[in-house]
């Protein structure tokens, strides 16, 4: 007999979708709300067909029991658990958008929905991966994978038991590291993100941990003003990575 | 006998203390977890006592039942309700942060944690007001005001029964209306957000719907790659109102 494979299931339009196109899990099997197979469903249940993989019929009440939650959207799939990469794969893998590497080190980020905001962001900022706690933080779920609509399937992801080791191991291939903080003595605008970097997101109500935060090259601020002095984990990762993005693009260009 | 007043429920500790803060709302009684009373509640309840709002002991399930919601933070205030502005007097109103006026409309964002994370950030970087349409929009409810941190507490915004006669309103004071668009001809990086300029940002799965778009001057998209194409309502309007608020501070300096 074999041994049973760990499996978990993925849930709504777009992780499903994503998975199928990144082709990085195995699915085992898609069940869809066939009452439901309007025009949202199609383009989904094609591309499984071409994959050969089976669609099977389940009802709304179905899917929710077997997702766990009403969020699925008329579909849900068995698939083999995250490929999260080793630290080491993701310092080898080369910068997709420039010359020079851009990682994510998100620390204590323990609401799903904010680090699957900030891992959406990381993929359209084309970042050479994303770098979490194993502990202290939400990890690789379906229901990350939902919150980042897909962006999770796609993205190269490890989990390390220590940020402050990965920062050395970064620093050990000229990678300068920047915390966000907003006691940062630099604004954001006034930093070099241009070279080889890595940008550090602490968690929305403590932000980088003591430790994390000595282990940084410089610790930036997003200039701010008005009476209420902080902006949500994600929406502030996100201005500092397309700050980042915007600095590499305009120095393709020169 | 008087008329009853029209109010209702704030929660959580940063809109009940942003409110009393700004003192743009009535605040005729604050109920408190007085079990937890610890370090979060102590600043909240000296505010209170400077301001003579009675604070009366109310137990966790009190709070929950009075807010209807369990998320409540152990604070509630009954309150007026939430003193949105005319759109003459956000077009009157001068910006804080530089002599060119920033605006920024929202379409069609139903979801409350979209619409408060929005605010949020449009409080950050200063802009005159928010503009939103009655129908089709989430309101500015007590849970927007908890999902903004308490930032809705502070905005001045402007419910209007029609955006585009409200981008017209706009135009006839000398200001250019920009809509963001997946399918814009330039990217944000590319336009000119130094002058007297309206951001028009869509709803997550529509976008800006057809008419508000044809209304806009300029249609302007987000760069991104990768193979998963948009990115979060909020982290766009955030990304796109801090490229405006960059440009402002850049030719401050000047």
């Amino acid at each position: 007999m074999k041994t049973p494979r760990q499996t978990e299931i993925l849930y709504g339009v777009h992780p499903v979708t994503e998975a199928l196109k990144a082709d990085r899990r195995q699915i085992f099997e898609i069940h869809a709300d066939t009452g439901k197979t309007g025009r949202r469903l199609d383009p989904l249940i094609r591309l499984a067909q071409h994959r050969r993989i089976s669609v099977q019929p389940l009802s709304h009440q179905g899917l929710s029991a077997l997702a766990g939650t009403d969020m699925h959207q008329g579909v849900a799939a068995r698939v083999s658990l995250f490929p999260a990469c080793d630290l080491s794969e993701i310092i080898l893998t080369r910068s997709s958008i420039s010359d020079t590497s851009l990682y994510v080190l998100i620390d204590s980020v323990s609401d799903p929905h904010n680090l699957g905001a900030l891992i959406r962001t990381a993929l359209c900022v084309g970042v050479n991966g994303v770098i979490i706690p194993s502990d202290r933080s939400a990890g690789p779920t379906p229901t990350v994978s939902k919150t980042s609509a897909g962006a999770l399937e796609h993205i190269r992801l490890a989990r390390v038991t220590n940020l402050v080791y990965a920062i050395k191991d970064l620093k050990n291939t000229n990678v300068w590291t920047f915390g966000l903080d907003a006691a940062g003595s630099e604004s954001i605008y006034e930093c070099d993100f241009t070279g080889n970097m890595a940008l550090v997101i602490g968690g929305e109500e403590t932000g980088i941990r003591p430790l994390v935060k000595k282990s940084c090259d410089f610790l930036c601020r997003i200039p701010q003003m008005g009476p209420v002095s902080s902006l949500n984990a994600s929406v502030a990762g996100a201005v500092a990575m397309y700050e980042a993005f915007r600095r590499r693009q305009e120095n393709r260009k020169l």
